[in-house]
Order: structure tokens, then C-alpha cells, then sequence
């Protein structure tokens, strides 16, 4: 079947643009000795982890419990749950996982981790890592000594072993390589937090750190050992504004439909938010919803729930009902979360389709 | 069970707060001799869809093909589809449903009416409804003479009949009722309508418009048949900002635990755009995601995929990892779209759970 003969809106995605992220990824970090562990938020498909971890990642992050569950379903062995989750229920089925997968959590608190230690039988372990905020403001203790507090306090819990410390510096997009800029700001917030555990005798077998736009200036970090970039295997307009890929790295398109000409100056196509997410252009000027491959005159002026809404003025573009459109999402993984499957083509014609099988899976 | 107990993220549903605004929207739509047929959009739900029309709604709404399936899989007779399908399997689709359910489809175009009217088999028909913009500028023809021209070249075509005509009035949020305002100006606009097809020996039974901010003032409308809201059913933030209903008319919240609280002045809930939508309270000042129940001095402040990061400055609240909150959400249909079930409880005590059936039905 070619794309063309896919019922719109459809995710496509390119498998050749994807396989060179995913080993160009794996390249950059084995090259710079990083362990990669990408973040599966953005595909939540166990077949695309598995080839990561065939291109020779080490292991795998999410975000959820159940995505902990898909991915463990799925046979893949190392697992880091990189949220400190909470509540008996989930940490029960956490700890259901705990024999027979090598799982990690990521937490910043005492109060978690105890939790996660109780929840957890004797004769199982999982490791935890410290997480430090490094100017995010979202999660993570705000100073190397409170991370010192945190491992004293998780190395004395039954059932679970202080594996290391992390952090998402999420906030990090532009110029992250910059003399005396954010890279550097976290090697010498890593190198005191390193100080402050060796003083103290505790060993630090993992730092992980990572997102997309940064990930490729990881090896400007000292001592970092691990790196969890997400949204690398597919790129999007975001990663594109930001610099860190070029149009032709987004592996992932939105297949829709001119289905009304009717407004003068627009064309409404078959997808609005409850197809591409209504997240803006972050890393750009803050408008429009996606690039239209076709016509990039075309700005995505506005979403409905299942109206995308061009604005044609700037693009000489003259639609007609039925024209088939490519658009490039802002922000993939918030898209791929509002479908059931893709499509996976090369040259266009459709080599397979699989279910994200960890979407909807919200606890 | 108590909804304290559920693991969250959770969506939660008042039944009797549910039940009254189905039961209200009902009596409007009875002292004013409209016919109700409530967008399903909402809730995807067929289980609610069926107490609304118990409650007295003639059909439904639904806007993909997809969803008009799960509804007549549920045994529901009468469905408008109030977007211009487009494409030959999702019509094929369509036309499987002709012979056993009413089906309405809402177009703006000859070349739409022209697919549908191919792809209905001999023998069946469907309605055909002319959607004319009242100036939402999405979909919808621009003039009367444009819905006349459209009603004249469906009347000639085989296996669809004119049905009457449609607008969505989505701009209209503020002041409905004002003398002179945008009622009136709908009033003026079916008239014209009205007179033009009218003048052509066409009849037009179906006059239809609606959304839930402009809902209970349907009646100002000369003309009207029908009215189409949707988010009445669960309302939400927005719904409260545009002045439509109160607080306590919100029958949905996303329970949600706190997980982080180490970031001064701030609490990281386990819930963010994948479990809220990442809309704007465009209703309101934009600013904020949801409407915390509890501490309405809390503002939520932003959202990564899975964490909600609220801002305790003005709240007076000293937050516990284990912290359960309640928040109304800024879009209720866009949020109830990241989930698979709903919970529905009267009292806090869990009487039902029901599938999202139509979530992800997006071709």
C-alpha cells in the first residue's frame, strides 16, 4: 500500500529518516562513551525501542508505571522510570516488575523513596536515582547538599540501591554549547554534587542527564554517564526552531485532507488538536500549529478540535477539496499520544503499521 | 469504591451534577420547541450519548466517521455528522451506515455533496445539511446565495436529500442575548437564508446551530430547528470564564496527585498536557490550566507532557507528596480525549466506569 491510499489524518513515518536518527544518536553517544537511554514518551511503541536498543542503547525511560508495563511486555530488560511516582497501587505494580526487569526510578524525595523501598518485597531491589534540578524548576532537589541528604537517605532504605543522581534540563534549548553557558553551568553543578557524595562515601554509578535539543552537546558535561534524549527518533518543528535538526531529520509527518475550501484565503483540513496536540511553535515565533511539507508559504493559523485551519495569503497556494497535505507537527510526542498507530513507509509505500501501545497508559 | 481510592491521573464524573446539566439542557430545548442533538464530541462515550437522548435529545452529533460507527454500534438511530467527510473508504464507511441508521452529514461544498451522493448505494439516502459560516470562518459557505446555489445542486442529486441548513457559531462566547448582537445577527442571517431557498421552491426543514456558550440562548434565533451543544454535558473552565455556567455546574475533575514538592513556592502534580490538553483558558485571562478545587488560589501554572507544575504563591497551601487534588479543566472535550475510561460517581462513591469508545476514532 502506498501512503497515498492511507485514510487521513494518518502518522507517517519515514523508516529510512528514523533508522539514521536512531543510529546517528546511538553513534554520538557511543563515540563520546555516554550510555544512551532514550526517553519513550515520544513513540510509545515497544518496536521502535527495540531497535534503539539494537542500534545499542542501554536501556530504555518513560514516564508511567504503565509504559514501564508495555516496555516490560515487550521484553525489554532495563527500564528507568524517570518520574517519582507515587501512590500504593502504582508502586505495588512497580514492584511486580522489580524480579524480572532491571528497573530504575528517578526520585527527589525522601518521602518517595521510602514509599517505593516498602512497596518493594525482599529479595527484589531497584535502584534509585537522586534527581537535582539544574533550572527547569519542575522536579529535583535545588542543591548538591540536599542531593547528598537524599542518596544518605535512600543508601539506608531496605530493598532499594543508590544508583546515581539525574536531571532533565529541559529548559536548555538555544546554543546549549555556548563558553560559560548552560552545558558548562551543569558540569560544574555535577562536579559539586560528585564532591559532596565522594565526601561522604557514596559512590555515584550513574549521571544521567538529557533532552533533544541538548543531547548532542552531551559530551560538553563532565561526568556525565548517561543521556535520555526522546524526541531525537522522530524530530519535529520544535527540534527543527531550535537548531538541533534540520526539515529533512523529521521523520514524522501528518498525513491530512483539504476538506473545506468554502472561507475565502483558507483551506480546512481533517485534523486539529485532537490530531497534531495543540502545543505551539515553542522554539520559534510561537505560531502556527506545524509546517506544511507541500507549501511552506502556508501558515497553520489555528486549530478546532478536528478543523485545521490554513491561512493561504502568503503561500499562492489554490486548494482543492480532496488536495492531500504533509505537515510537520511542533511537538511530535504530544501528537503520537493522540493516536492508536502509525504508519511506517519507505519511498512512500507502506512497509508496516504498529500500535503505540503505550498510549493512554496515564497511570 | 471511593474516588479517593482510584489511582490517578483519573477522570472523575458527578453523575447527579452530570444528570442535572443533560436534564436542563433538555428543558430548554423543550420550552422552546428545539430540537436537542447534543455533539457527542464531548464525551465519545455512547453510554452518556444514550441519557441524553433518554433525556429527550432527538440524535446525536459526532464529527468522524469513527465515531458515527461506535454510535450506531451502540444502537443509536439518529446521527448527524456535522463534517465535510472527505475520502472514498471513510465514505464507503458512511454508506454502510445508510441502511440502518438516520444519517445527517453537514457540507459546505458541491464537490463534497457530489463524493457523498457517489458512494450512497441505490437504494439508501442520507440527508444532507448546507453548513453556512456565521462568521467562525472555518467551514460553511459565505452568502445566501451561496447555501441556495449549494441546496439547488444537491436537490439534483441521487441518494442524498436536502435537509435543511447549518452553521457553527463557535465565536459566539461573550453576551449572546446583547440587543443587536451576534443572536440577532444569526436571526437576520438563517432569514435571508430562508427567503433565498424559499424563493427557489426549496424546503428547508432542518435549521441548526449551537455550542454550549450561546446554547440557552438558542431561542433568540428566529428560525432555529435545532441546537448542537457539547460540552454542556461535563462543562469546564472555559465554559465558567465565557459566563455560561457556575463552578458547580463542572461535573468533571482530574484527580491528581501531588508527586514533587522540591521546587520552592511550587507542586509537581502527576498529570500535564497528556492527561489535561494543553489548552489555554481562552475564555479567561489565557493564563492557567485548570482550576484547582480544593486551593483555588493555586495557579497552575504550566505543564510538561506528564507533569502539572503549580504555583502555590498566592495559595496559602503547604503541599505533601500524596496530596490529592481535584482540577477542572480548561477544554473538557480535548482532556477526556487522553483517556480510555471515565469514572462516574455519586458522592465521592464510584457507581460505574465507562469506555471513552469514540477516543482515537480520528479517520
Amino acid at each position: 500500500m502506498r501512503i497515498e491510499e492511507l485514510e487521513t489524518p494518518a502518522i507517517v513515518v519515514d523508516l529510512d529518516v528514523m533508522e539514521n536518527n536512531i543510529r546517528s544518536m546511538a553513534e554520538y553517544s557511543r563515540d563520546h562513551n555516554l550510555n544512551l537511554r532514550p526517553h519513550t514518551k515520544t513513540h510509545k511503541t515497544p518496536e521502535i525501542a527495540r531497535m534503539q536498543l539494537n542500534a545499542g542503547a542501554r536501556g530504555v525511560t518513560v514516564a508511567k508505571v504503565g509504559e514501564a508495563e508495555v516496555m516490560s511486555g515487550a521484553a525489554i530488560e532495563d527500564i528507568l522510570v524517570h518520574y517519582p511516582i507515587f501512590g500504593q497501587t502504582k508502586l505495588a505494580r512497580l514492584a511486580a516488575l522489580a524480579p524480572k526487569r532491571k528497573i530504575l526510578v528517578a526520585v527527589d524525595s525522601k518521602v518517595t523513596a521510602e514509599a517505593i523501598s516498602s512497596a518493594i518485597p525482599n529479595g527484589s531491589s531497584i535502584g534509585l536515582l537522586a534527581e537535582f534540578d539544574s533550572g527547569m524548576r519542575r522536579c529535583g532537589v535545588s542543591s548538591p547538599e540536599e542531593v547528598k541528604a537524599l542518596a544518605e537517605a535512600i543508601s539506608r532504605l531496605p530493598n532499594v540501591r543508590f544508583s546515581g543522581i539525574s536531571t532533565y534540563p529541559g529548559h536548555i534549548w538555544a546554543e546549549p554549547d555556548k563558553q560559560g553557558g548552560p552545558m558548562e553551568e551543569l558540569s560544574s553543578l555535577i562536579g559539586e554534587i560528585k564532591s559532596q557524595l565522594a565526601a561522604s562515601g557514596i559512590a555515584c554509578e550513574v549521571v544521567s542527564a538529557g533532552s533533544t535539543p541538548a543531547a548532542k552537546t552531551s559530551h560538553l558535561v563532565d561526568g556525565l554517564t548517561e543521556m535520555r534524549p526522546g524526541t531525537y527518533v522522530f524530530n519535529d518543528r520544535n527540534t527543527v526552531g531550535v537548531g538541533a535538526c534540520a526539515l529533512e531529520d523529521c521523520a514524522l509527518r501528518v498525513l491530512v485532507t483539504v476538506v473545506s475550501t468554502a472561507v475565502k484565503g483558507r483551506a480546512i483540513v481533517d485534523g486539529g488538536s485532537k490530531t497534531f496536540s495543540g502545543d505551539r511553535w515553542l522554539s520559534g515565533d510561537k505560531t502556527g500549529f506545524g509546517h506544511v511539507v507541500e507549501h511552506p508559504g502556508i501558515e497553520f493559523a489555528s486549530m478546532s478540535e478536528e478543523h485545521g485551519n490554513l491561512d493561504l495569503a502568503q503561500s499562492g497556494y489554490a486548494p482543492n477539496i480532496g488536495d492531500r497535505l504533509s505537515i510537520i507537527p511542533n511537538h511530535v510526542c504530544a501528537c503520537v499520544n493522540m493516536h492508536d498507530s502509525l504508519y511506517f513507509h519507505r519511498d512512500g509505500t507502506v512497509e508496516v503499521s504498529w500500535q503505540v501501545a503505550g498510549r493512554g497508559r496515564v497511570r
